[in-house]
């Protein structure tokens, strides 16, 4: 596999085929890939909200700037971060560390301490800021899993949150959305497909020292 | 290849063999890998630094928390946003469109002011946070690139990014550091990589709608 290829495959599909769908057994990798995404300290500070339902789709398609592929693809993935990181939320981290690696309380201890310190001492904005960070490199983890798995996407920040998470309950859920990205197949009309490329060359976005 | 195997196989490695580097054909697919990542609106308000170099690894690892895996590693990747997003930055995505797909400045014009308009209304604050948010999309495509391709690397947020612009001479450049990761191959000591990985269940990861 040349993951370049994949990579130049890519692009923000515009265009979705509505009648495509993407398999259950892609989707149970999408989930376990965005499961395994590195996060800050390993606290997992995001779930990922999953909807295939046209009607809720074409419902959110106003809040996001009309955006069509909302409706048409296959399935819409929504990053969320969770709204509560607070002393439990680490010690549930903790008690998964000691479930699945049986490390003793006196070597976890110590950092736990240190951790719910440390959030205690941050404003909930600095957190929410830390949280939504996570979301971002999850979304950049899933762009290239999907591209690997010739699943088409479309990266999104164009949406309007408070009303995704009202039409989502995704208050409710403890959530708030971040980050929107459609999947699916792209429609053999979508002219951006054919696009060039625009970047940087390599050189202007390297520097070697 | 099982995508889902090869980020089973990634961790944050700890301990890295200083005699083991990343060839230069490698290098060269992290690099346009990294060109090739997604970015909002496609501005790519970030660039990546790359350092081979043991002396100048060494003297950075007292300003990464102390850190050795900054002084071992093959090279540092140093993720930076660029610190002059202004009217100008934005012509030079305008005039790279224009370059490589011809497009007409009829057609691209009204985004162009739109967009122009739209940054110079936002407060300093504001596009700093969103580039920001950008570098760490970037990270988590090339956590997953490397993996693809046996690299291991180290995600760390845990540097001083005054010391890292200080020494790196990164403000001259007009960057500033958000994320460092050090790739290179794992030590056979490093008594992490036998770890097991600690993770929510994929249910508790997920919610489908």
């Amino acid at each position: 596999m040349d993951i370049l290829e994949k990579l130049k495959w890519r692009y923000a599909t515009k265009k979705f085929d509505a009648t495509a769908y993407v398999s259950q057994e892609k989707l149970n990798l999408i989930k376990e890939a965005f499961n395994l995404t590195a996060t800050s300290y390993g606290l997992q500070p995001i779930k990922l909200v999953i909807i295939k339902n046209k009607e809720l789709q074409a419902e959110l398609v106003e809040h996001s700037m009309n955006q069509a592929q909302v409706g048409q693809a296959s399935h819409i993935l929504v990053f969320c971060i969770e709204t509560k990181i607070d002393s439990a939320f680490i010690e549930s981290y903790f008690n998964r560390i000691k479930d699945i690696r049986n490390t003793p309380d006196k070597i976890l201890n110590p950092f736990k301490d240190f951790l719910i310190q440390d959030f205690k001492d941050k404003p909930s904005s600095y957190i929410k800021d830390w949280a939504i960070k996570q979301a971002y490199l999850a979304m950049g983890n899933l762009l290239t899993v999907c591209a690997i798995e010739n699943i088409d996407s479309c990266p999104m920040e164009g949406f309007t949150p408070e009303r995704y998470d009202e039409i989502l309950d995704l208050t409710n859920k403890g959530l708030e959305s971040v980050l929107v990205m459609p999947i699916g197949y792209r429609d053999k009309d979508d002219m951006f497909a054919g696009f060039k490329k625009v970047r940087k060359t390599v050189a202007e976005s390297i520097v070697e020292l």
